[in-house]
């Protein structure tokens, strides 16, 4: 935390800028993204914290002369409070229906006239556009401001902002993508010319590394590099701080099919206004962008600062992402193998930590991510975790993104916790995300009993669901929920993600949520999604049931409990059906078999029969058989009553 | 249908005048809609039924000077192969994905330079918006032409439109509507004030009926009458062809404490543009209007064609749409009689109608629709029907939205014919829809039990459910598809709609689809919903089951099969779910009782007891002793094996 009289410092020297500023701003926002849009930052973005204190992944500052202010949601009021200076910042709390939003608040507390700054690297077009009409409305306006007042800050306090990452980039052979980059980009180039368009320009982190088979280490978790990448029909230029890429890079890439051209990083703006110029005195072409690039990205490629007539872009939901949504049959059969070696990390791991709590040794909560973490490490191509390990014990199990500190108290794991294991890893054959919850004592209460199997009985909805090719996964969220809601409970977070080929375990366009995904494109054979309802009492404890699936096709010949009834097809729409990635037994104490109907009580038993055959030749093999033996127990068919 | 040579008499007419504008056009667009953006339209608004000869209920044409298209749905492909001259139209499959949407296959066939002309009038902002960028991105232009040409062509043709009807428009009074017309406009002006805005534009024909408490008879099936209202701080000015209301109308909203000032309806358009001019001198404040408004009228309101400097304007859903989908407690009340009455109107039909096939007498669909209309009549505050009754006996109940027609060949129902009756009665004190499907013979296949069934549980699924309030509808829709879906089959529809008080029967913003329904605010109490899932064999019979159901707050103790169960309420957000104002038994020789569980074996029961306790008084009352005798028979338990 930072000391009052340094959140104080910040402000003011914020404050300057903006009253120094060639047009005066009213107020400066500070969103917590980069110029990637990235969901992960890196150090060197990490303004809204520096400015405010608050270190949480989500949440918009903004300063005034006599305020500041942070929207962020529910997530993280107590993190706030502890946090930032609340003498100096008010905290609006998002998810309260009475909070007016940013939009609202601005044109409510500011004067006609006034101006608006943002840096425009750090919003998307999708978030200007609304602002802007609002504050025009309003007869105010909002300036993109082209250098950082935050970093100037930062610099003016002799606190300059970290070095931008510019890590190691190595390339992911094919028999990992299964799909050669040439490939890849000889595809995008028959879409450029289909649209007509100049140029494509990526600028999602995970969209340049996808292409390019390519992976970095500058943003912890995620697996990628900063970079821009633009595709032309003639050229691929990576706009990219380092020079020249590695000898083995470029040797790749050529094997690939791919010629690179390589610019810095800081290029890309001036480039894209130089191709806009050009475009403008030529054919007059637009240029192709993502929906989510930023502002700054979208001004520069329609030359709204150097021409007198702008280019029309277009910016809709990125080709990449669309391409990257459907897993080729090699990334598949990663993912299907690296879930393996997951399990057996994360079955030996449970076997330790019951074993720990049962002799009375002092288990924290980050000793136990750490001990996971040791597990994972012994695995074949493991890279690192997915995300930051949420090891919630009791009452931290109900705080759905808490994850533990290594700094101040620790929390030990006790007999009587509920244990909520929420962790992935990146490997590089795929990504796994799982999470399971203990009752450290074997003996959960009947509430917990009750609200764990209801959450199991929505993961098994979910899993077991047949629905038509093509259908968005929103319509799947309310199996989830329905055990759930049918007793008056809920969770205050959506039931599925895309994840990423040993890329961001949070993957775009679709997932599963009563909230839309206006880009999801559909289910289809391939995707990659999250099934992960749960259940949350404040101040007792969390229970959250994830496993990674993957979407397949069904017909009556298929390997699914539904199969056989099928008598139909959705009139030659296609049937869909999940197939489970994840291989870890739920605990079967937790389980109340008699709330389970004939359909659930054979998919869990399958389940666990399926997860000891794939795991346990393993174990065997690896003379794990301590492990085994734990395992055995643990996938016992569950009866009832 | 039209002659050849008249269509393209037509055609050729419209052509010349598309060719001699002031600014020739490649293309001219022919929407279905009105100027109001309304479902069901007058005569005088049947352009495209006249240049195409298409009679469907949605579909838009588009003429060049060499082709003549029309997109339309999977409803209607059979329909237009009938009734337009295939020889000069083409039908664009617009189910079919690889169908160019109309925008795209502009975009691809005009070339660069080229000029579209619409009606204005007959175009939301919402559809305008999105083609014009389509357009302008291709260089070509979107251009409102402010005369209709297909009204002009009919003239030329000595065929000239119908006049628009300006029929009688009546007072509804405070007991049927429970809120006076002061009070809406007293709480629309507070909102107005809110909104910093010098006026609200009323655009939909229901909202006008609504805000005044008025109903008219412009529209088949819709008590509405053709008029604007404009509400500003100080007055409401409603623009309407028939000069000075009747002295009862005044005289009701004298009462209701409104002043109204009537101009002829169209001044609409030079009023806006006034208003606009002064606002641009004046305080420059936004005109408030529905995203629903037509193109024509956002023009005029932002002063567009009259201003250098258009105004900015608040478009989004309608703030009238928001209250009047909020049923007051009179108008609830109200819901609940007329649906008893309207039940013992179809229970009688239903008895009828078994016993005329029964005896051998050939009743025709038509026959069926117009013997039911004369039960409705017999009942209280009836005003006719709320859409064209939809009477399919077998394969024709697998028309979607089929009904019979009263010319060419009729057809008779048979005793081993499934009957599938969507049908809706007006009554003063509001709307029915119900469908009830009957096979007549009593013996349905082993695969229309099955399929009967599977319908039934997905429409006790939504009916039984809990929820929180404020969740959209679209989260309910899977409910009422997981038992087809498990199977293969679903329905090509969406699960429910809004209904209006004696008022549209298919009313916004909400409704119940795998599709999103963007301005759903929320479901809350007091909303009434359509509850319809369907099964339709093509070529054989088509099965729906259709109840109107009210929105209510459940707690512990409601009267709601899961209400004894509640163990939170949400955290707090409420607990909502429904109940069911229909009152017509299901046929129990359809209903397989091995399928059910035992919450929807007692579900179905307990309505069929309350639909008995409910109207058998009633039938007694009345003296109606064989339609009691037969609802007892219909409403006797079912009971398994």
């Amino acid at each position: 935390m930072d000391t009052p009289s340094m959140s104080l410092q910040r402000l003011t020297a914020l404050r300057a800028l903006m009253a120094s500023q060639p047009t005066k701003l009213a107020a400066y926002i500070v969103p917590t993204a980069d110029a990637h849009n990235s969901e992960y930052i890196a150090a060197a973005d990490a303004r809204r914290e520096w400015i405010s204190g608050f270190t949480g992944s989500a949440g918009t500052a903004v300063v005034t002369a006599s305020q500041a202010l942070v929207w962020t949601d529910g997530r993280y009021y107590t993190q706030f409070e502890k946090e930032a200076d609340m003498a100096l910042w008010t905290l609006m709390k998002q998810s309260l229906p009475d909070t007016p939003s940013m939009e609202s608040w601005l044109s409510t507390n500011l004067s006609e006239g006034d101006v608006v700054g943002v840096d425009p690297h750090t919003m998307t077009r999708e978030e200007w556009t609304p602002l802007q009409t609002t504050l025009t409305r309003s007869k105010m306006k909002l300036l993109p401001v082209a250098s950082n007042l935050v970093d100037a800050a930062r610099s003016q306090l002799s606190d300059p902002p970290p070095r931008r990452p510019c890590n190691q980039v190595v390339a992911l052979p094919i028999k990992y993508t299964g799909k050669t980059a040439g490939e890849k980009i000889k595809e995008l180039r028959k879409k450029i010319a289909e649209k007509k368009t100049s140029a494509l320009v990526v600028t999602a982190l995970d969209e340049v590394a996808y292409i390019l088979n390519l992976r970095g280490s500058d943003i912890d978790y995620n697996p990628v590099f900063f970079a821009y990448l633009v595709i032309t029909p003639a050229s691929s230029i990576l706009f990219w701080s380092s020079g020249s890429l590695p000898d083995t890079v470029t040797e790749q890439l050529k094997e690939e099919g791919v010629k690179i051209e390589v610019k810095p990083y800081s290029n890309i703006v001036p480039y894209l206004q130089e191709l806009a110029k050009n475009e403008a005195a030529g054919s007059g072409r637009a240029v192709w962008l993502s929906n989510e690039a930023s502002e700054a990205i979208h001004r520069a490629a329609s030359g709204s600062d150097v021409l007198n007539q702008p280019l029309t872009l277009i910016s809709e939901v990125s080709p990449v992402a669309l391409m990257k949504l459907v897993k080729k049959e090699v990334e598949l059969e990663g993912f299907r193998n690296c879930h393996i070696r997951d399990g057996i990390a994360v079955v030996r791991f449970l076997r330790w930590l019951h074993e720990q709590v049962d002799d009375g040794q002092a288990v924290t909560e980050i000793q136990a991510a750490d001990k996971l973490l040791e597990f994972r490490k012994e695995e074949d191509d493991f890279m690192g975790p997915s995300f930051e390990t949420i090891a919630g014990a009791g009452a931290n199990g109900a705080i759905i993104h808490y994850s533990p500190s290594r700094t101040g108290p620790q929390r030990t794991i006790h007999q009587q916790d509920m244990f909520l294991l929420d962790s992935g890893g990146q490997y590089k054959d795929g990504t796994t995300d799982i999470t399971r919850t203990r009752m450290m004592n074997r003996s959960p209460s009947p509430e917990q009993r009750d609200a764990f199997t209801r959450v199991l009985k929505g993961q098994i909805a979910v899993g077991s669901a047949l629905f038509p090719l093509g259908v968005k996964g929103n319509v799947l969220d309310s199996f989830a929920r329905k055990s759930l809601w049918d007793v008056g409970l809920d969770y205050a977070h959506g039931t599925g993600h895309g994840v990423g080929h040993y890329l961001n375990v949070h993957e775009g366009p679709s997932g599963i949520s009563w909230r839309p995904y206006p880009h999801d494109p559909g289910m289809k054979p391939g995707h990659i999604l999250s099934n992960e309802p749960g259940f949350y009492k404040v101040d007792e404890y969390g229970i959250r049931h994830e496993d990674l699936v993957e979407i397949v096709a069904i017909t009556k010949e298929s390997d699914h409990p539904r199969a056989k009834n099928l008598v139909g097809d959705y009139d030659g729409r296609g049937v869909l059906g999940f197939s489970t990635l994840t291989m870890v037994p739920h605990q079967r104490e937790c389980i109340d078999a008699a709330m389970l109907d004939d359909l659930e009580l054979s998919y869990i038993n399958n389940y666990h029969k399926r997860v000891l055959s794939t795991l346990g030749p393993k174990l065997k093999e690896r003379g794990l058989v301590q492990d085994l033996e734990w395992l055995e127990r643990e996938c016992q068919p569950i009866v009832r009553g």
